[in-house]
């Protein structure tokens, strides 16, 4: 138990506290949510859900670890984001495949770019790659999956498949990982040639945006899902 | 394993043993709930248990604290009140949307307003932001929340669609976000400029609230549910 | 880790080690049991589940006190028993109910008097009241329970309604609400009157009281259920 | 974080964290079994389940409390055992009452003699009774058990009702409570007579006992009950 | 709360945090996934499951005492793999069983090998038997374990049962458990004979091993399980 607890004005602190809520009450209304939809938009709701419970993961830790010493290295979130990212790259390709599956290749090709990514980010912030590269990679592969996103396949099918719900939900998942997931590289820009952010701000920063990257992302799967299975079922 | 644990007239500390236990019973029935009813009734009980299991995650950390350092500030419960106060409000939405889809416009202006109110009264309390001006605007979020509630578009769906079952619940939960809520800026108010109240009763008092503001809010959801989904089914 | 864990004559410790895991295996059967049942039987069943639920909590939390300083004040119990009473009544009610709907009024009379019986026995016990008050509050609420079942509107309905699954099970629930919940005021007056009773072997006679008042009381709920949906569903 | 965890030789430990994850793996498979099989064997696996899970909370501490201390009496096997025991002997009388239910005075008879044969060896072994009679007690116990499941009404059920499925699931439940359970009055005769078994090795016995006793004969109940479902269903 | 938390290059404890996150989403996802298919598949699906369920357990553990100690022996994997191997190998069964079901005979020898296999590469690595000897029944035991998955009666069944679907994924299940298990006796032997590798580089090459051995060994049963319970059911 830690004394750090009653200190009521660390926002840090606080902020965490609510994610690890959120991101449990997010986790718990997606699981019951598979229940309440048509089969075949069953697993990307699942994967949605996948993506909040390993962000209670982190989040239980970071508090803990946030109230015990004060500070939180914000590399921590690596592992956070190294399952994150792919799993909801992922629960894009089968948001699609709820139409008609994509090919297989592209599973393959999002997920391994996706993995690349963010190890690259990770090895360029941790010393263990020239900051730079490892920033110019994680570049490329942000943008060979919106690549894939806008210009692919999956943007394909969405067209010629997904009625109006179902195109609505993909405009906004595409915007999220447009303008949400910019902040990624944005911040690790600024932490790496900037001089560095001070970590309790950074996580404030970064833990609003998983309001949006994580679980309004997994809301949006799960709205179009509920929509659209009392249409077919 | 604190000694406090043993003060056997330590009233606060017993309060929040019970709304622990109380808020997890409420949420384990809410869940298993969600089984037993139409299927447009899951989402605002389901809502109404997301409610309970945050609580209840406040409720176990506020009961260790106290325990450990015999205080746990008031001012903690705006991380609960920042997910459970919108998520009700929403509820309340979806419980509407059970008999006719409100617009879409509605939603966001609830959840906005609902996140704001509680924003500035945490702003106001922590000291972020002048007290008086955080008290006031929470004052206007909620009377406007309560506008849409009494005189919107959901009260006239209520009364268009609603059978009697309904139009019972929407007049019990309607009251709870009335009286019930009204516990909030009031105790904000003696807070502030009342000079402040002890922070052991004041816990008392919002703990016994909540066994009617969260839980009992959840229960008529559930019991409207339960009774419309006999007949429909 | 506490040394305590090690004294194998601890039959108080043991104890309450045995009813921990014999209410959580409870729980389990009970819930897993409100799938196996016909719709109608399945909030008295739940409601059963949410009893030894609680009673896990207070079981996990005074086992951890008892090895850590060797005694946990009996005053303890009225947190668990402030929602098992009188959600054990409801789920009485709702047991009858399952046959046809009680009047609602007798819901909340049996409700408020529940929790006026426990509160009255606990502000006597510890001392917010004076201890003959208190005592006879208690006496007189629970009475008062008794009348209602055995002489009121649900007695009335189990021999109109109830066929004979039915009222054999609800003879049994009725006899552990007199007989088995007569130990509560016993206990007390002893307490009061008496002298005083040694913490930990009171401490045994309610967790072998639990086992009938709760766990089979609950199960009694389930068997008529199981019995029951057989031939109605 | 207890710094025994590093002896890579302690069998006795490694052996308590084996069943610990087989124990949970066990009872996550048959609760999960409850949902693939016909209505009738859904009891009978149910009580299985929490056979394993009850299990899972006594490895749960016996591993705790071996790390931390290095040994861990024996003796508080008997509260894992008040629970499985009868819960087991219960689990193969409604395994019989898939096929038809067997007179409810057999139900009572077994419950009692199993909670008593316990009782006696507990008390026995803890020296609150001379340890011949408890050791006496418990033979006659068992042996009122096996007699009523080899040549009682149990019995006839099976070889009048059965299939082969279930004929020769009951054959190795039989075999299993013949002798997998031998091994209790067993060491407790070793224990009692033969100057006492040196507490770790007495561990690593039980444990692998328990691989037979609760996880195999949870096993084969869920085994015949999908095999007997794929027929009936 | 251990300060090595705080080293942001520790990798082996990165690791370890990345397979605790990663094996329970892997295990949430196949057990509701079990909710999805059709009959026939749900045991083997059920299993995959089990296997990540249990090396959940085991990675929280391994973090917890590395993040403590700064090492963990790779010893204790042997715990996890006592289970998980065996479980995997029953899962392979299960998986043709699907098809039609092989001979009962085949389910026992490969339980048996399965555990004799890891039981004598444990004694030969903790020194209870000659390293060279448990060696060689380990490779042995894996041999006949590939034998009977290449030339046996479950390469017979999927040949002549399995449609494209079942026999690809067949192919991919094979195929892990010759290339990727290959991974045990390597790094046995290098331990045994080579000198021995460094504890934390050893970490990180088996958890690596086993995002595909456990984690895509489970995804590729469901993946199979769903493609082909769209077809069948």
């Amino acid at each position: 138990m830690d004394i750090n607890m009653l200190k009521s004005t660390d926002v840090t602190g606080g902020s965490f506290s609510l994610m690890l809520a959120g991101s449990i009450g997010a986790t718990v209304l997606l699981l019951l949510g598979t229940g309440w939809i048509a089969k075949k938009w069953k697993l990307p709701v699942a994967l949605a859900a996948i993506v909040t419970l390993v962000a209670s993961l982190y989040y239980f830790q970071a508090r803990e670890v946030w109230l015990a010493f004060g500070h939180m290295p914000v590399i921590y979130r690596y592992i956070d984001w190294m399952i994150t990212i792919p799993v909801q790259v992922l629960a894009l390709f089968f948001f699609i495949g709820a139409l008609t599956p994509p090919p297989t290749g592209l599973f393959w090709r999002l997920l391994v770019v996706a993995v690349i990514t963010i190890l690259a980010r990770y090895m360029g912030e941790a010393g263990f790659m020239y900051a730079t590269l490892g920033f110019l990679i994680g570049i490329v592969g942000w943008l060979y999956i919106l690549g894939e996103v806008f210009f692919g396949k999956l943007s394909e099918i969405s067209t010629k498949h997904g009625n109006e719900t179902v195109q609505t939900g993909y405009f906004w998942l595409r915007l999220i990982i447009t303008v949400g997931w910019a902040i990624y590289p944005l911040c690790n820009f600024i932490a790496t040639y900037g001089g560095g952010v001070e970590e309790g701000r950074l996580s404030i920063v970064y833990n609003l945006a998983d309001v949006v990257n994580q679980i309004a992302f997994g809301m949006i799967i799960l709205a179009v899902a509920m929509k659209d299975s009392t249409s077919t079922r």
